[in-house]
């Protein structure tokens, strides 16, 4: 049975200006890939409304699961969940269970439950909410869509509240070979020793270190005795 | 006039698995402001002929200017080249010019010019090259698309080759403002202001250092003086 597929979808202007460098699409792409579930594609757009329904209801109907990163704050520029209620087509209200949770943190903390901090518990209707450990603010799924804090060690909570739930396949395997030779000279061996091996995808990543050039194949999959032998046999190729 | 728009889009497996972090995007999102154009979005797609087909059709159609980076090396996974020609239904060969770069490099070299290094001389019919100081093999641009390599070193002196070549419009400058209360402290005041700027863009970015939570809050324009004088009633909002 294939692996169950995803997208993620990064929001904020803060990332297409270049002020803010994303962490959350590698930190999440390596634990999908633990989890067995195959990250198909990732796409950054602008805290703009209708960019964020359009590539979430693309990317919600050609994948099993979509993640969302940023934009569920208590600031005027956060509307990624107004957005994801218009893809969705359902309604958003202040819901009584992320008043209570977010009432309960305020109070606690002696801070005003403000409207801005209210806006926080705007969520579209159907969705359950993600528990928030670091921060309390909840994210929330609805359908295949989870949305998601972009601040890294929310993203990173939340991600960790989300994944145990979702049904994963065979973790996707890999290993890689150094080999302290140039793409140019290895690439007629290594690409027939991969179409030997059509279930693996193996890839070639060039490196320059201290003036050395050389070469990181990577053989990946999920048959853990066939990545093994085809390590093996590229690690034969090219003696160090 | 409006500036020029612009998205990228990042090709590889290895950037999907989580084994890399990709450091490009940060890179021209960044250059990009600077020389004035407006990069709308970033979509990461895998070493996939019809998933690199499909994005490159969708972004070039909706943006002037799209920047692909990876998969045109000598490599079997190295096919970026292929499903360019593909997306703009063109004819691709060895081309004489690229032949002539490579086979100089290599003679210089004293390496051997074989078939995997050859197919770096792929380029799509009525492409013009982009110079590659760093490794030689080259680039190309074709409609509205540049074609880049992947590797940092390369990718970052292939921008630097096209960038100049490009019509810019006015950069887009931000001032930042750091202060040490909460978002939901802040926002109510922060978005009354923004309302009041609908030519600017605001952001408010949250931090956590050294266990003091605060917001950095960002203005974002092309009218120097309009942005000068925003983060002046932005600080003065919030003294600290």
């Amino acid at each position: 049975m294939p692996n169950p597929t995803a997208a993620i979808l990064l929001i904020g202007d803060e990332l297409l200006s270049g002020r803010t460098r994303d962490s959350n699409l590698h930190f999440l792409a390596g634990e999908l890939t633990k989890h067995g579930i195959d990250l198909g594609e990732a796409r950054l757009v602008a805290d703009d409304h209708a960019a964020i329904v359009a590539a979430l209801n693309a990317l919600r109907r050609a994948f099993d699961h979509v993640f969302t990163s940023g934009g569920i704050g208590p600031t005027h520029d956060d509307i990624t969940a107004d957005a994801v209620a218009d893809a969705f087509g359902v309604a958003i209200t202040q819901r009584a269970d992320a008043m209570a949770l977010l009432g309960a943190h305020y109070a606690r903390e002696g801070k005003d439950f403000n409207e801005a901090r209210q806006r926080m518990a705007r969520i579209p209707d159907t969705a359950t909410l993600i528990d928030n450990p670091v921060s309390i603010a909840p994210g929330f799924t609805i359908g295949n869509v989870h949305v998601m804090a972009g601040v890294p060690s929310v993203f990173q909570a939340m991600v960790a509240s989300v994944l145990p739930g979702l049904t994963g396949g065979a973790p996707l395997l890999s290993q890689s070979i150094r080999v302290e030779r140039g793409e140019g000279e290895i690439a007629a061996a290594f690409g027939a020793l991969a179409a030997e091996y059509p279930d693996l995808s193996m890839g070639s990543y060039p490196f320059n270190q201290n003036g050395l050039y050389g070469t990181n194949l990577v053989v990946r999959g999920r048959d853990a005795a066939r990545v093994a032998e085809a390590a093996t046999r590229l690690a034969g190729l090219f003696p160090a």
